[in-house]
């Protein structure tokens, strides 16, 4: 069974990689773009200034440019992404589903909001029953769902892996790629030859999203896990992929095995874009791996790589990458909505 | 009073920078360079393939470049400064020391051993009294000290503030330099575009050489400082300076303002080498720094900066920079040359 | 119909891609790796620092690798794609024609040679037939083809489009990835923050092997076209991926819009790796292109991409871009086995 | 004699050089700087997000910054020195120059009109008489003159060396850094593992200014040049010094040496800011240079760098290379400024 979805906000850096993803999706037909009201009206070849290193779909560039507003949407879509700045998606998007949309945002503003679900299919399906608090609270037709910042979903699928050995508290330091801010975030100026240790806000995200992503939901109230989380967040001048070095403290003693094994037998999610395996891990054989430029289009970006674990005196220390636009933006996204379409939702 | 001073392998990255270090030096004259065998008997301008952005400094270039062995060497020499391959230095280092000459070294080979002084003179100058010890222990006439490696450095200056509030534990990230590897010891197709997660055995320098460097000597023995200390180490493309994410658990619980303090009032030592004060720190008005392009040079790369002082649960987190191959490396084996002169060992 | 191939010197970076290249081709199946003699003996897996961002092929890590050299090699090879270093190709090539294996080679030795075809299927395929000449002289049973240098490949495909309009003189300028001179011939400290105006020999392998691909075969003596050709060649911090600006004195007076007609007319060949236009030409609406990390995958890395094209005094600048180890290297090597599959030849 | 000056636009890329390459001048006291509208009354030190690695000058940091207009600009400044954007400048020098000031500017506008000297002291200073027929013309007091482009000034230097041999016709490729574009003219995306051959007019830039630069003046009328001039610039992923790849052509048949010993021989300017002599010439030993990150400091940043010079069949090619935003902007329109003061007109 096929839906027809829409992408505001189409034409920034996220947003090409929506089209992206979403050419030749087995299920998600790809309908509608919106983008500034500057560009509507436009064809999408025109208004988007194309940057992936493959063409735009032809089917895609034909289509007009609307605006962003429930108004100039069509009635047919049975769900949206959005990859809006946070600042329009947090006007727009209250709008789109009180009237009746679905959609599913890569944008930062409410996903810590109580009633919104904050989702990665693979580690906390069942948040999205949120979406039932919500449509009582808000009076919604329609429903808003959220994926994590990108430096969190590096981190979190590692993380729920080590719930099981007592996760206490986590100290992470991130490496994070130019493309994470958008086409025009990091100029060259400030990152040839350089590193940047400030991004604003990612570092608050992380330390809260994380820990409502491995909460609980009794069907009522979602309860935040209780580790302890401090980040460190660095831009390094790579094209894609964050890196992210990881001290997790732990109140059982597991050994390096133990961890490497939890991490490698993690489940990916029965859902198009998901890996068979979540979190591709390196052994010792390969400390100087994950890498970005060498590991960020595994599992079609989707997945997630670690290696050097190693004990520390509290825990264990390892590093983990993902690619930031694909598992860390709009992948996240859309597999979101293969997770809506799953559950009945759509 | 000046001394003749040598730089045994003068021809790598870091001991071009003692020749560009030692030009114009108030005390010390290089009359002395020594290299590989086969580079013996070429002048220091042929044999260096010379690649910092200042020239060669005239008198220098001209010199005859000798063995590395005691034989080669003239006996006039007050001082011998090593930056040899540790592998190398481990052999002939004793050697030269047993032959009476003083050695500042920043090879690694040695640098935990109980009679070695792991020297900064800003923060534990007392140490170099192991010297005794050594020349007990090793029947001597020389004397071998060691400055640590350039992460460590980088942090330790930072952590030695930070004593007086309890410090009992340290997580560290490091986003390293290229320059750190050597000419060559990295390669352009590892390093564009991209970043690597491991540094052979640069995480257990940090760990152990760092409460070295913090503990105390009692005149007879050395106690390393008890804290716990893990590190991940990093290589970005970066030329120069080592920027670090720190999360220190203190025991106290100091105010972010009194943390900024405590580093900002650290005194710098009444060497020629060494800055008015040895840490610069950054306030919260300028959460973006440091940055290594732009904060490298300060204090003529001898300085340590900081900022980004932020709480954590258990303490603090900051960041903090230094010029691997000055402060980190040639600067900090010319600056313990200073202290061995001002204090009376040579 | 398949035929069974091999790959000489299969570890290096040039060997990864023809491993990755073979892998799936319709025709030609992978049965056979050699390497230096330290390597022999171990699997590709193990002998192969893999550094592609696809994994090995299962089937291919498994192959024992073998040494290089005519006794070491099986029987029932149809055809050897070599990217040996020249000063080992030159040595091991003509043993293994004297042998009987047809051989095509990326090596540089013998480019210039009178006897030995130095083709690119789509511009010069009839050279092949001086396979003839050089059996008669060499008295061998197997043949030695060569595709030419990567800078060489990315421009001249350009210049045959241009040789209706009377090609009298060319001036380039490269910007070349540092993938051609292998994993590590280019070191980080040399190339970030910077550009190096210099790589040896490839000014006049570039003025020379274009000359000999534009030139004519008669049945026994290739005529080079007498267009004069100046080169100058710099090495810049990217991956992969040659960018070039051409100036190209033409006696004839062409508009800009023939000559984009010229280019972008000119024809792929009917083989599996040849594009189906041979140059993708960017019109005056992109003058920002071709760009390396945008176009060097177009057909798979082995289509040639032009643009910027405009007038000058005496004729047009424009310019050009291919990617380096696949059309100017691997990919053309297996293209060029393809077009020997097609013709006759093994 | 020391002269009280100006810096308009002090706030950007280029601004910041001006106020660092002023700190200290023995003859220009910096008493003013201005910038847009929104900056007016804040101090420089808020108004400039200061980039440089040298800080800001305390007393600079104090000045208020002004309006960029007549009326707002105190009367007892001797010479403005101009880097505004070029739309600006074209409104606002004129102003500024009918009422009464000498403004030595760095901004494209006007610079190949018939009666504004474009100058560089070493090459032309004979032009600056035009500033009488200038007056005479626009009924001015005070006074307009240029320097070239960056990418201009980097090539003409040696150009200028080539006339006594017939300089007939020039083929240049440039491989330039981001800083010309100013701080946030190219992004991190566009140029990290990357490259962009195309900067809008840049091309037109260097084909006109140079001919002018090295036109006859007869004391009514200069000629331009009547070499032909064709360029190609190219954007490449470094953060100071332009590199660029000449092919000139020459009536008369010189020797590299020749070639070599007129540009290392072309004298320096009897002013601050020139260099002993103009062109720093590597010989045949060193091939691979000049390099932007090891040479763009030579002389302070203002001397010119030559290397690599070869035959060609109708001429010589080489490269070179100069500091964009010193020579190439900030130092530039300096050192017109110490020119005016050494001929009087200030």
């Amino acid at each position: 069974m096929s839906h027809r979805v829409g992408v505001l906000g189409a034409t920034g850096a996220v947003g090409q990689r929506f089209v992206q993803l979403l050419d030749g999706h087995p299920t998600f037909e790809l309908a509608c773009v919106t983008a500034s009201d500057a560009s509507a009206g436009d064809s999408y070849a025109e208004a988007a200034k194309w940057r992936l290193d493959t063409p735009i779909p032809d089917e895609v560039g034909e289509l007009t440019v609307r605006e962003t507003s429930a108004e100039a949407l069509p009635d047919d879509l049975d769900l949206l992404f959005s990859s809006l700045p946070s600042g329009v998606a947090a006007e727009v998007e209250p709008d789109l589903c009180e009237a009746g949309y679905v959609v599913s945002s890569n944008s930062s503003n409410d996903r810590l909001a109580d009633d919104v679900p904050l989702t990665i299919p693979e580690i906390n399906p069942g948040h999205l029953d949120l979406i039932e608090v919500q449509r009582d609270e808000r009076g919604w037709d329609g429903a808003l769902i959220k994926n994590p910042n990108c430096s969190t979903i590096t981190m979190v699928p590692t993380l729920a892996a080590l719930t099981e050995f007592g996760l206490e508290r986590v100290h992470v330091s991130t490496l994070q790629a130019v493309s994470g801010a958008g086409y025009s975030g990091v100029t060259s100026m400030e990152i040839i030859d350089n590193a940047v240790p400030h991004i604003g806000g990612e570092e608050a995200k992380m330390e809260t999203e994380s820990r409502k992503l491995l909460g609980e939901f009794d069907g009522a109230e979602l309860t935040h896990h209780d580790a302890e989380v401090a980040a460190s967040c660095n831009r390094i001048p790579t094209i894609d992929g964050h890196l992210e070095n990881v001290f997790a403290e732990l109140a059982d003693d597991p050994s390096v095995d133990e961890v490497r094994e939890a991490m490698a037998s993690y489940p990916g999610a029965d859902l198009h874009s998901s890996p068979e395996s979540l979190i591709h891990v390196f052994g010792a054989d390969h400390p100087e791996r994950p890498q970005p430029r060498m590991d960020r289009m595994r599992g079609d970006g989707m997945q997630v790589v670690a290696g050097g674990v190693q004990p520390t005196p509290r825990g264990v220390k390892y590093n983990c990458l993902a690619h930031n636009t694909i598992r860390g933006a709009a992948g996240a996204s859309v597999l979101n909505g293969e997770l809506l379409a799953d559950t009945g939702w759509l």
